[in-house]
């Protein structure tokens, strides 16, 4: 039996570890029971995004002490995810999972967050997007449940993705061991590996049938996860799982809900998962929400892929100096941001088979008001 | 007495001229009587978006046979703001204003959406951002409010200004005469003459004490309108004044309102001026407003020059990549088309004096419920 | 029999046609020859590149009253292709070739620059980068060296090709009507419509054997052309073909030469074609050429496809923020305006089957020094 | 007495550090010795160029244990001169040099690659770009010279700086103790900085007149150091000074030579630094020099400030998308990588006070060809 605690960190930089340390000296955080890291960093969030990989390897040199283990181990034993891309007004910060063991069952009443983490082998560099992705994501998926008590897939409200992406080295050593990859494009591998990681969710709750034809990744968009967020980068070479939902005999003081944004303009879901979590119109702000007892907000943006939003053109497939992932997470950023009333929005981009084409997931967690 | 009749279309391109010409072919739309057009075309915003000249003179060269008139008088008789910048979600699309003269008063009890059009004489380089160009402004904002039928400074809910830069060649003309301008960077002398022509709506409504200071400009951010909208181009050399407001006497089934944003999230103001306007909240899209009545939403977009977003740092004005104009464009985009439900929102960028720092005007123009 | 004249003109702006008219006023150049007019705008050369529609429609309007025409019939009967992009030290500039004709033959003993125009019919949205357009390419080629009067193919030396591209609204009607086209998205679009143009007219000059698989474009790189350069835009439905080489009977005092860069930074092919042109070391430049008899410069920019250039590797292909297209331009720009000794150069880029992949083309028009 | 051994090696990302640790391991150098490392990395070369303190922070961790020191020793020990930027064809690598103790006189005859390393102390925000920063770095040119064993100003060919700018943080702390610093703007800090550093160079090795105004700076373009190659990093807060040049009684197999670009299209000026280095027109080549004796060539690239490049316009400084620095960067590294015949060459932006505006001081290490 453990307990949920999540903390929200504000980060100065890439590197900024001033407030993460500062919860482990104030004894706050133990930083042995750090389960998960999700990050966002201002980098571009496209392959040469270099701040995921910097920050990673800083958070690894700062916790490695106080793990007493080495830089390698730390990523081992913690989920770490890092997302880059925090264009308009969305701002750098970090979430921290900790799963603090308790002895006694809690003496609440009610579901409350849990978190549950698993990783799938590593794949070589054909296997992205092929079945055995896909398959090896559900297995995980199945495992971080059982890790988080969770026993119904109902009550699974958000489950990260890390995935791996494919470079020139990888095709180049594919190609010598006789095995041809999905592409030999950096940028679009990132896509299918997270289509691939999305459907593997969404086989492993139930919300698609089975088996997955590997030939539907990036191609039926009827098949999508409502809760699967899934991020490619270029330091791993497995899929690393989180799941995020309430369970039974979890202590803590959060709830997690979730609803699935239709498009990127679509603010009735994000208020709608904003009521699932209890938050009540505030008299004074109008039709804002009062949001004092949100957490977090997570959530995927989309361009919507035939170019329009409802019955509007846009212009974000055709920009050749902004990419189209940059342009949309700044708008559903916003709009996010404006309705929570707070910036530090952990929003990210490529949401292939996370929700429908243009729109995606949104999950609140949220203090619970007892 | 006239009658206010608007129209919002959109756009497959900077050139596109199909809907405006369908309207006219129509019999919706008598050329004769558009007083005044704002489109928001997909350029960059900055001072090499070409999409602004570009769509200056296909509306010329379209609306010149049907004026019979020149491309040159074209421009001068109608008003034609263009503002770059459609990132994020936003839709390229044109509002069209038409004043028709009517016969007899309007058998309306209410006041109605009522335009009003003037401009300045033409500026010299060195005057820009300097008290000529306020001063001039600002009697060109009264001009325009005689020319609307609006008599109280309260009743203006939009003023916008379309104003000069200074590019290489004006900067080298002005120090020829002996004159030193303000500057000699083109995109710094956006911002000022945006910021001066600000000051002087403020001035001609009453909103800062006059005469201004010329000092005050971009220095003194105490100093703001509520209601002006500043956009600077490099096809025109003095200030183009449109006021928007609300008037007795003019006929027409639209009323204008606004409020001021004081954040770049300020979904509570959005939310105030669509309340104003005579929206509901919608009961099925939970806090979401009722948005069938609006006709457009006119709002200013700006990074808040502190780094500072509710406690939070933003990047915007670090990127090197992308600017914060840019930037900020997407977000504000993002939250005022979630919260009307339509991409199609005049957002533009460089809110200097409109507003507090990092805030901005949101104007709705909405049909009357009666 | 006619002479061809070359004139090349800086511009301020995608609409600056001060140099055009002034040609034209002095009695310099005769409008009613024009044969071909090649620009290089600012835009960003890609999808959304609305310099280049603006170019055109601007030469339209300026030279109608000259031609005593309509706009649609100058850009009939002038080939004008506008190429984005002036990225680094690249200047804007328009090159404009005039066919005077001439009652007697020439009294030159030597051959002299010959341009020939021709176009292929309306291509279908699924014929881009089918057999089609390659077919019809090629043959448009062997009508425009008759219209030069160039007899062999190895007289040809650049041979610019404007093609169109496919957008969403064509990828539709072509689904409507039954046909899938080769791609859905418009940015991919242009480099089949690139290659295709380009396997055509290395088909139409012996370069390659015919006739071509459709299948080789965008895949088979050994086949290529040396004197190929295309150029995709959202204004044109068939392909217009500018042949430029050396004929005899032709008069003027110009002549064309050509060499291919097998990477961005072959200078010894661009010092090649300036020596094949007549230019000769200047000594006090050190190695640099005399280049006063240099007309203009033409020349194709490609990223290399594997990465990796002379060993090293290079970031362009896997950069978020800046186009590969717009990285290469500066590139070979800055090559090619250092050892010319002039920024006004039309370096183009997307060198799909032009030169090798990761070189291109380069052509020197220059005046004979008898 | 000493021996300058420099090594050169590519990088397949910020943190790769495969070759150095190569270098190390197969006895080529003695980690002990490093005196200085310049890199080039693949960030965007401005304020949010995270890839730099990336870069640093990797070496050091790499090279503490090497050191038996902390990371923090390690930076202080080793002058790290990290710069963003490989646009176009330019190629991430780094340039090693190392000090070898030697016990007896070289038995060379002539002068040979010197190096000098000297820091000021750090500075107060306030004294950015003002006379403490002008002065101090001036001094520590004196002593790097002095390391380097170089007596004669003469004898000095580049002079590295790194150097602090001011940062929203260290923009407050100055005006909590009462003191204004020169901009607020970070972007701005990084020029005044880099020309409060290239006069100090230029004052220490009498090329401009002494004491320095320090209003001179980003001011009066006639004073210039023809050898100064400055560089703004966030990371520090003093300026570290790295002199080459030649010295009698140095060892090793290397001369270093210089000359200055008179804009950024001057090839006759890199020839020249190249002819004076030994090499020669390789005649297969053409006009292109014989580089295999070439260890690294050192340029600063500058976008003219006038916008204008031998009479035609460029369209650097206008352009909202990319910034002016990442375009000049790209041009004169396709320029200098051609004419070298490698794209690994250390090409920096921000040229303030180095070399004339639009140009830049230029460097060339090699071999000797005894």
């Amino acid at each position: 039996m453990y307990r949920t605690d999540t903390f929200r960190i504000a980060m100065a930089g890439p590197a900024d570890m001033t407030k993460l340390t500062a919860l482990i000296e104030d004894g706050a955080l133990d930083p042995m029971h750090i389960a998960a890291i999700l990050v966002k960093t201002e980098g571009n969030g496209g392959v040469n995004d270099f701040t995921r990989e910097y920050t990673c390897a800083t958070l690894a040199v700062t916790l490695a002490p106080y793990l007493r283990t080495t830089h390698a181990e730390v990523e081992r034993r913690i989920a770490i995810v890092v997302s880059g891309g925090t264009e308009g007004v969305l701002s750098p910060h970090a979430t921290l999972f900790a799963r603090t063991p308790i002895v006694n069952r809690p003496g609440t009443a009610s579901k409350r967050l849990a978190i549950g983490i698993a990783a799938t082998r590593d794949f070589l560099p054909h296997e992205i997007r092929r079945a055995a992705q896909i398959e090896a994501t559900a297995a995980a998926v199945a495992a971080a449940m059982a890790h988080a008590g969770i026993v119904r897939a109902e009550d699974v409200h958000w489950v990260q993705v890390k995935c791996p992406l494919l470079t020139a080295e990888r095709v180049q050593a594919a190609r010598r061991s006789g095995h041809e990859p999905v592409t030999e494009i950096a940028y679009k591998s990132m896509a299918y590996s997270r289509g691939a990681s999305a459907l593997g969710v969404a086989a492993a709750l139930g919300e698609i049938p089975t088996p997955v034809a590997e030939d539907a990744v990036l191609s039926d968009w009827s098949l999508a996860s409502a809760v699967a967020s899934a991020s490619a980068g270029i330091e791993l070479k497995n899929n690393v799982v989180i799941v995020l939902g309430n369970a039974d005999g979890v202590g803590g003081d959060c709830v997690i809900v979730h609803a699935v944004m239709q498009d990127a303009i679509d603010a009735a879901a994000v208020l709608t998962a904003l009521r699932l979590s209890g938050a009540q119109p505030d008299a004074e702000a109008g039709a804002r929400m009062d949001t004092s007892r949100i957490v977090q907000v997570l959530a995927k943006a989309d361009p919507s892929p035939d170019g329009m939003l409802r019955g509007f053109r846009h212009t974000m497939l055709d920009d050749t100096d902004i990419s189209a992932t940059r342009h949309v997470r700044a708008a559903v950023g916003g709009m996010i941001a404006s309705l929570i009333g707070c910036p530090a929005a952990f929003v990210s981009g490529g949401a292939e088979h996370q929700g429908p084409p243009g729109g995606g997931p949104v999950a609140v967690i949220a203090r619970v008001s007892e």
